[in-house]
């Protein structure tokens, strides 16, 4: 392909994802495939001489947009958003041309360079203490996932205790005997509702993993009460609990930990490295009325969110920030001779892959300055507030309707979770109660028999409904459960939501509702 | 940015890559600055309302244009290539288009599809053995880099391990101690010359490694001899190995393990899993003069080699094949409610984010896809052809010149390394020897302490002239010491690469050479 055909290529490409987006809501959400579609769709192997393009990119609507999953749909309400936007791509597109295994600073200095001072700025706009900032000792990196985030900062912490364990013992089979005796004792800590990628990655370091409670009773929150309790149980019979995952914004159901009980514990067990993760909600950081989050952050180890959730970045764009980047180096950096250089051993520039698992690297600063500058922090903010207030919009329409649906954890971060309500029991002694209809409001008025008849019954009619309307392919939702309870879970955070779209889903939930609870009755 | 601004947008970021690599064969292939050159031209923040494109566009030539490294010059011959394309940008564009974090199948079925059916007929272009193949119970992967791979490869190779050795012991306290003794056991092996990323994937793993000698009279590839040598040391020591990288191209100097001799140890010690590096080297593979490379990888576990090195594919993009997907699922699976779905437990579907580290995955097929089908077969054997012989003529030019030069690894995958020969000492009895002049062939003339002088010289000489090369700015080599000798690689496989630049850089080495020789004489 030549510089003119990749012009003309690239100009109909474009024509295309334009089409693409300006139509998308249009689409229903989900794709019409069953498993195994593609292949007999498609040759046994690559053509044995070039194709032209013009043979290539019908094959891309022809045989590729039927599968997709439209995750830029206002009809995606799945998940978290993975959200794109235009001077995201443009980043892409840049990068992938100026295309590099940018380990090092001088694979090329300007993918370092853009990196240190974006992180900066994000920093900055995120209210995150000065001491994630790379002119003292912390700074950010971007990496591809939370999940691979979270794995870096638990084996790094995992190696920092051997070191402090250890201290100056000498190298050799007698430290490592000692280091392998200190790993085999070690556990990784979550809230029950972390994301599995805690759990994953205690596997990965080839640790333990303990969940911590974190009951309805305390909106779903690790409080520091119950970490502490967590801690001393496991020390007590010997274990050395070495790592934690304090959440912003839980997968199941934008929960938050109690960050400011858990600086204390943090006080008391400064070996902990406690890692915030804050995957999809972090990006209401930016919006100075979630500020008040950050400050107990500033006594914890590191802090990761990704762009690429809620920040119109396009996937992967996952930033980490560490308090102390020396506890990265010290676990991942091994420097054969073949990547030695004079500026790395100047001491001068950041070498990102010793705070990181891979060694290459791509120009992920680039589509996140565009995006920066594009948007403008207003226009930013804008876009998380409008999303906040169409959370709000649905959790008013769920409540407009008590007789059908119980909120489970309202409106969080433009997330809902709730309940379809079984049809009323006959026992209730007053069947005009005024009360608040979830499950949990009838616990006065039910026999334990009964109450436990009631859960089971929203439980499954919620399933049946959720299962109903994803089937319908129109909206794409999810559901989870949280401390037994199965919960339908609404979040409608993409560029293109809109009220419209809320207002629609919820017409075909009550819809769905209403014959679920019939054929329950 | 609406659907027009991004039109217009778009329209000039491509006029602007084409007219970069219509041009990039003319710039110094190191960019003139010096750590730091960046933070003092922006701002200390991004904008408070967004700006338009007509603002941002130009930053990007004014800013980063000058902070790159230009990784697609032909005067790029330094560590190993990471060759972009235009079909593999088209690829990115719409990746970033239909943006989605398809971590399983109903996140985008197109993603996982097109995935599996591309990863196969790559096993079948490189004849790797049908055990790789989705068909049976193995199967491809496209993962990051190769450090992703051979991390992923090593942690399920320990937890494989636990799992035989503990069989079918209850799940427990016992069990999990039981398991940390073992893994305190476990050594993780690779070669002498084996890239960084094994040990880096052993400190992650928290498993010991351990290398294997390779020395320059097997040709610095692992023999199954010195293998099985070194896994009877180590378990006659009470430890557990239980992994090891083959090396296919060696990150040095393109050595090749001895896949043969250690088949026979494979079939000795069916529990170490071992893992065949090919991250450069692999793209050859698709030539059939390459094949016969093949057959022993059969009784290996795993394989990977990096499209985004040689094969055209902008990166990430390595891909990753295992004889027994099991072995990854029974380590990575974590299914928490969230993530279910009825697709998953028909077991119809494939869930790569069980064969990985991270969750989140990207469409990168869609970019190897639309490369084969560019290329062709016979067009991706012609570049790789062609590089190869690009490397026997710049190894041909250093042996037109042995008083100047000492080839110390002779050109294989398009990589030569070579030393600069110090001036010949006057001990020698002949002078006009008509032995290769490399310092090897002195030795019988030598008294040890002036062939000890002689290497140390050429080794100091080497490291001078190639410094001063790097430091013209004009090319851009590695250097890399291999048991002892310090050697220049120029490895010439960009796809802009061409005889005339392979000259140009010969011509620069024999005059630094020269300049060198005669500072020391």
């Amino acid at each position: 392909m030549d510089s003119s055909q990749f012009r003309e290529a690239a100009h109909g490409a474009i024509d295309e994802i334009i089409q693409y987006y300006d139509t998308v809501a249009e689409r229903p959400v989900l794709p019409n495939v069953s498993p195994g579609y593609l292949r007999p769709l498609l040759p046994e192997g690559p053509p044995e001489d070039g194709e032209p393009w013009s043979a290539i990119q019908g094959d891309i609507d022809r045989l590729i947009m039927p599968g997709l999953t439209h995750w830029q749909s206002p009809k995606f309400m799945a998940f978290f958003p993975c959200n794109s936007s235009y001077p995201g791509m443009l980043g892409e597109l840049y990068s992938g041309a100026f295309n590099a295994a940018a380990f090092n600073w001088i694979c090329s200095p300007a993918v370092t360079e853009l990196e240190t001072v974006v992180m900066d700025w994000i920093a900055k706009l995120l209210a995150l203490p000065d001491c994630f900032q790379s002119a003292g000792e912390g700074g950010g990196i971007i990496q591809g996932t939370a999940s691979e985030v979270v794995l870096t900062a638990l084996v790094a912490a995992r190696e920092r205790l051997i070191r402090r364990r250890l201290g100056d013992m000498p190298e050799g089979e007698e430290r490592m005997d000692r280091a392998a005796d200190l790993r085999g004792k070690m556990v990784a800590l979550g809230s029950e509702h972390a994301h599995s990628s805690t759990q994953k990655a205690a596997v990965i370091a080839g640790t333990r993993f303990r969940t911590v409670p974190a009951p309805r009773s305390t909106n779903l929150s690790v409080t520091g009460k119950e970490l502490r309790k967590t801690i001393e149980e496991l020390k007590e019979r010997g274990l050395e609990p070495f790592y934690f995952t304090a959440t912003i914004g839980s997968t199941g159901t934008c929960a938050i930990d109690d960050l400011e009980g858990i600086v204390e514990v943090a006080k008391n067990y400064p070996d902990i490295w406690i890692h915030v993760d804050a995957a999809y909600a972090g990006s209401a950081l930016l919006c100075p009325e979630y500020q008040h989050l950050c400050p107990p952050i500033a006594h914890f180890d590191s802090f990761n969110f990704n762009l690429h959730k809620w920040l119109l970045v396009n996937f992967d764009c996952s930033a980490f920030f560490t308090k102390r980047r020396k506890d990265l180096i010290d676990t991942y950096s091994i420097t054969p001779f073949y990547l030695r250089n004079q500026f790395t051993e100047s001491g001068l520039v950041t070498d990102y892959r010793d705070w990181q698992i891979p060694l290459g690297r791509r120009f992920r600063s680039l589509k996140v300055w565009l995006v920066l500058r594009t948007y403008g922090v207003n226009g930013l903010r804008k876009f998380i507030r409008g999303h906040v207030k169409l959370g709000e919009y649905f959790n008013g329409l769920l409540n407009s309707r008590k007789d059908l649906f119980s909120v489970v954890t309202p409106a969080a971060f433009g997330l809902t979770t709730f309940q379809i309500n079984p049809p009323k029991p006959a026992k209730p002694s007053s069947p005009a109660t005024t009360k608040d209809p979830a499950h949990e409001a009838y616990t006065g008025d039910f026999t334990n028999d009964a109450e436990a008849q009631y859960r089971e019954d929203a439980n499954r009619l919620t399933k049946e409904a959720y299962e109903k309307v994803n089937a319908g392919g129109e909206f794409f939702l999810t559901s989870t459960v949280v401390c037994g309870v199965y919960v339908i879970r609404v979040v409608s955070a993409v560029e293109r939501a809109e009220e419209k779209y809320l207002k629609k889903v919820f017409d075909v939930l009550v819809e769905t509702a209403e014959e679920v609870v019939k054929g329950k009755a």
